[in-house]
């Protein structure tokens, strides 16, 4: 496996790769890899010749008060793992690279970025879609791969996609989960054991939700009402937003009908974790 | 000469030719080309094996009340044009190929967008970078080439390339003029017999400011004064902006050293025509 750090190497290793004819599969990270991320690779390989993971805890998604200085990395282990699950290539820059001094260009995807998390993070999906947009010139990708954990994310940049008009193709991956139901995360690290157990509730109300809605419920507020009153029973949960939103314009509906996305964050303790379900009526 | 329409056809064609490894070089324009455009041809063919001109009035660098409507249009005369010149490609979408109507993505440099033309035209850059990335997505060139006459635009897509880590190359071509001086522009079609003589007072109050830096004046507010001075005396000129500003941030200077831009931006009857000189002390 390679490693590459600059921008230049990765650039004329992308256009090597093409030029030989090479399906080039993209999986960005920022790294401190769990399952979640390995099941990336693994449906990046399906579908590509060459893998490239990118591992880089980008500045700009995070906003004041949040935990860029603090998000975990290991990259020695996250090397290990992704050469393990199949990675060709880490793509693994620092800051200055990838933003030098003078840098003044974002990319912004209106409307859909303003709600869910983009509502308590108001530049949160500018800086995703400003690296995203980034990593897809420097590595060229034929192929990129996101994890349904961020729908919210897989959603924006699939809209960044058409937009900018990319000649690529945006998967999304399954949400990965701990035996209890939680979606695996970086962050969960920062759970203490008890936080931990409480931790589990988020899936729990997931799927109670869902069978509500197997069982004949329609009305978003009820369903929103049992979730909030599940997860409001633990004593370290707070909660940011829980959403049953159109799954392409994110608008919140009232009766269910097609698919929809029921959507959450809640605090627990320090981190702030988020899962989702989509549910086709 | 081909001519696409479709987004899809140019990212096959552009995916074909680079994987022959042919170089591709393109030439942005909104049409109505007239010697300056073929200018950008015959630099671009000088780095490159395949020319691809895109023709297309983007009407998101129109502000409200501005003329995306009037703009001229003769695709006809165009491609007869570019033809002749050595034009390999023409890309000439309708405005639903390029916005549909879900659209929500856009580019943005900051700062050196909201001075001198970006000051009277809020929107306009925004319009531009998110044109321009959007086709260096569908065309994947190699080198662009851009008129010198739009200093400020240059500047900007510079920043942006180096900003989004697109792996291209930008060059920027001489202004091309009439006879008396006047920067050739599509929108020198506006101007009546009477304007048209007006006009020239431009270039001649730019050439006027370089001899007076030559024989060496420094003091940036005396040169803009004499500029103002001759300007102000044609009967239908409205001046927008007469600025000196550092090269890279568009910041003014006050004491000229280095390189300079002197630029201006004129309303003269109906059209605004912008005019521009480099000077290096």
């Amino acid at each position: 496996m390679k490693i590459i750090v600059s921008v230049s190497d990765m650039h004329k290793q992308a256009d090597r790769l093409r030029r030989e004819g090479k399906i080039i599969g993209f999986v960005p990270t920022m790294g401190y890899l769990h399952e979640g991320h390995l099941s990336l690779i693994r449906e990046a390989k399906k579908h590509s010749d060459i893998i490239v993971m990118s591992i880089f805890v980008n500045p700009t998604q995070f906003g004041p008060g949040e935990d860029f200085k603090d998000y975990p990395r290991d990259f020695d282990r996250d090397a290990m793992l992704a050469e393990s699950a199949g990675c060709d290539i880490i793509f693994h820059p620092n800051v200055q690279e990838i933003y030098p001094e003078n840098h003044k260009t974002y990319v912004e995807v209106e409307q859909i970025t303003k709600v869910l998390c983009g509502a308590s993070r108001p530049t949160h999906f500018r800086g995703v879609t400003t690296i995203v947009a980034k990593l897809f010139n420097i590595i060229k990708p034929h192929v990129a791969v996101f994890g349904q954990k961020d729908a919210q994310q897989a959603i924006v940049i699939k809209r960044m996609v058409q937009d900018l008009n990319f000649d690529l193709k945006i998967l999304v991956a399954p949400i990965m989960r701990e035996p209890d139901g939680l979606a695996m995360s970086s962050r969960n690290i920062y759970l203490t054991p008890e936080q931990r157990k409480e931790a589990a509730i988020l899936y729990q109300s997931l799927m109670q939700a869902k069978q509500m809605i197997e069982q004949g419920e329609r009305n978003a507020d009820q369903i929103k009402a049992q979730i909030r009153s599940m997860i409001e029973q633990q004593p370290d949960a707070k909660i940011d937003y829980i959403e049953i939103v159109d799954t392409t314009n994110l608008n919140p509906v009232q009766q269910l009908e097609g698919e929809v996305l029921i959507a959450l964050a809640v605090k627990i303790g320090k981190p702030r974790l988020i899962d989702n379900v989509f549910v086709r009526i």
